[in-house]
């Protein structure tokens, strides 16, 4: 299990803290998108924010979740929800989608390593503990759009996105076979994915095109 | 946990059952809509009926399932669909919706105060316990215009529905924090969920709109 | 639990092995048509491959998983999803799609008899148990379409797929009530599932059209 200094604790927090507003506003914008009421806002932000961790906590059979010991993730999607309906409007949408890019990023490195680092801490072998780093960060926007009634963006805009999760996840776990310290690991693996990921979007990369047509 | 005299529990199963069958019509008509063939009319029927409990029992690690330990429910369900294959036309669509608005109404709040009292039970903190008793109402018929890939009702029609359960929720909540007696908390809380249901869809009450653009 | 000879451990791999590679390709040519990117082709494809088993493990609470006891079928479902990818064409689909036609109507009795059996072994009452055996090899199609943005098409196709898995549970059940040794019971319901499938599919057989309009 990842162990912290206090300073990789905090940095780990401000991580979570970014990487949820950022998910939270992306399940606001897509609602709003999608023409969803009220309450559909407020519950496809929570599928986006939460809905990956808590796919990883069912598959691992781990209970309470992490949003049950730490509430406060409720009323925070809850309160930034309520914020953004009150104060945004669609001109600001496009400026808040790149501002929520680097924090993406960041949130898909961090939830990655710490889904591989809680799959790996219960037995899993290497391929299920990568794939669960994947499914954490993408699985909440995967949600998103299928209640949103779309085919989920990170399954078909050709932008590498879970790539960047599965590799990083493997880098993760060679630093951890190389028993680099927690703290380091964790850094290299949201530095590499997240780097990885602003890289694919600065140069515009797209996934190898499958052409099935000749 | 809910216990009650035998009028309580007489009055509850009722409440179930009339709930139940109100679900499953539901489940029934949607999925004439979208065209499915007879199997599919039965799958929709089940998650409509089934699906909320099913996940809040899920997401809280309880097992038996509550169709587990009463299968007559699964059997029900499966002769209510039957029998609504072989005599429901479309001209009777119109109607069964408003025969089912009152047991619906009284399913949700029903369902809210179950779920919340199972939750609290288990030693959720509050507001878990509020969405798990909205929950439990309100994602069979998500999952039911998932499956006929539509954009749920629940997130979209504009109707305060999951609302009536939230607010449901922390009634029952605080009648129990007064140490109201059981089966009175469970009464004025669907009274109060159900009143304030039936009088939306009376006084077409809308959700606060959310104008995005401009 | 079903216990086999040699033999009939042999057989129920050589069964599982083609079924999950038709299974595998079916998820294949769903996220081509609905022109996913490689990453969506992969995750529809374990979705498809997969889902159906892992959604039976969740609703028995099994753990681990079948695809984490055995991770050689993830490495499979990765490795055939790349090899389509790389050498199938859109000319290539139809005759893929009647060659995996018996592979998967063996799939859907196989997977049949082990959901049934396993839920029977862990105290189910016969129907839950029969369900099982549906949804075992049923709902991973039912995640692909729903992936995809469309209604699933064992809903909706008017073919009798989940049908025959229901026949072929109490097929099943029965023998095992009349103590059937296992690899008896599990080959008659093989045989049955399957056959019934393909007689339906030759003979180009309908699920009885509830006609609601009149």
């Amino acid at each position: 299990m990842i162990s912290f200094s206090n300073w990789g604790e905090w940095m780990r927090h401000a991580l979570e803290l970014s990487a949820t507003i950022a998910f939270t506003l992306s399940g606001v914008m897509t609602a709003a998108r999608s023409r969803l009421d009220a309450v559909g806002v407020y519950a496809v932000a929570f599928l986006t924010a939460l809905g990956g961790g808590t796919l990883r906590d069912i598959l691992l059979d781990l209970r309470p979740f992490f949003w049950v010991r730490h509430v406060e993730y409720l009323w925070g999607v809850l309160a930034l929800s309520t914020v953004a309906m009150m104060f945004m409007r669609r001109r600001h949408f496009e400026p808040t989608e790149k501002a929520i890019q680097l924090p993406d990023a960041l949130g898909l490195g961090l939830f990655a390593a710490v889904g591989v680092d809680l799959a790996s801490a219960h037995g899993m072998p290497a391929l299920v503990a990568v794939l669960m780093g994947v499914v954490t960060p993408v699985f909440g926007g995967v949600l998103r759009d299928i209640v949103c009634n779309q085919i989920p963006a990170a399954f078909s805009d050709h932008r590498p996105y879970a790539l960047c999760a599965f590799l990083g996840g493997w880098v993760y776990l060679g630093l951890q076979a190389l028993q680099t310290p927690d703290w380091l690991a964790l850094s290299a693996t949201v530095f590499f994915t997240a780097g990885l990921r602003m890289l694919a979007l600065w140069r515009d990369w797209q996934l190898p095109i499958w052409r099935v047509d000749h």
